[in-house]
């Protein structure tokens, strides 16, 4: 695996200082969260560190990247926005040397969640919707929750997500409803 | 097929006379929307007679007529609110006689919609939506809308119950999720 400060070095200059300082609030929540609920702070830091390294992809490349891996085509003809998840996961392994599959999944699943999530796709996921730049309708709610009750917080980040896309008339990816049902159906 | 009347007189005396007011309702909307919309009426109005026959039915005797047609086990996992639909659809084959394939889909999806949805499917599960007897947060809007846009009308209707079920903290069943992206996916 590549150095973690060479890595971070490669990652912040692929997007603007702006979204770093998003990727440094993911970090220090994700580890925040990850002691508080018993996940692997390391694999917590890894995974956060990682996970918007496609976020300003063009989306040209984004797609090449996912259609290489050929896992998840599906995801192509959902919101762009989605891309930069799979196409992050794979770019971390193929180009990072990440083979942690814990935390490639965690990369992979941190804008969509998926059923059956694990504590530190969990951790990762919650710490992208709450990190302290953050700032949305029912931000402070998904705070308070995340102090003592993990999937609470989250069920909340992702109601909040299906919330904004009801009102925007925009399509809403199934695996996102997946997880929120699944969180309720399995506590 | 079993003549309409004797079908009719069976199914009322199989709910409380206030559901039948109900039924009454989606039939004269169903038969409204169907001529504004270009659907069929006769068969609007069969679906329609047809859709809540299971409605009453204890759970038992539901999950029974589902596993007996084998067709859609999976419904078994959500909601039981959803289940008088599938096993109305079985029913309406196996007891009334009905063949009509798309008849018998407006009744299983008028609960749930599903993507691809038929026009006869859209007119009964929005005449089941709004028909006159409904009082909802929205219906008025759902009502407003499907004076000249049915897609329009029924993902409002989709949405309202997207909300509830996101307001209630229950799940959401995959299908009604497919069904309003695909109404915005293909207009």
């Amino acid at each position: 695996m590549m150095d973690k400060q060479q890595m971070i070095e490669s990652i912040r200059s692929g997007m603007p200082e702006r979204r770093w300082q998003h990727v440094q609030g993911v970090i220090s929540t994700a580890i925040v969260l990850a002691k508080r609920f018993g996940a692997d702070p390391d694999k917590a830091e890894l995974a956060a560190i990682l996970h918007d390294l496609a976020k300003y992809w063009p989306v040209d490349r984004m797609e090449e990247a996912i259609r290489e891996e050929g896992a998840d085509l599906g995801i192509l003809s959902y919101d762009k926005e989605l891309w930069h998840a799979p196409a992050g996961a794979y770019i971390s392994r193929r180009d990072y040397g990440v083979t942690d599959i814990e935390v490639l999944d965690a990369v992979r699943y941190h804008t969509s969640g998926r059923a059956g999530m694990t504590l530190l796709d969990k951790v990762v996921c919650l710490a992208d919707y709450m990190e302290p730049g953050r700032d949305f309708p029912g931000v402070d709610g998904i705070r308070e929750l995340a102090e003592n009750d993990l999937d609470a917080a989250l069920r909340a980040g992702f109601d909040s997500t299906i919330r904004f896309l009801l009102e925007k008339g925009k399509v809403i990816y199934p695996l996102t409803l997946a997880a929120r049902n699944d969180l309720i159906r399995n506590p």
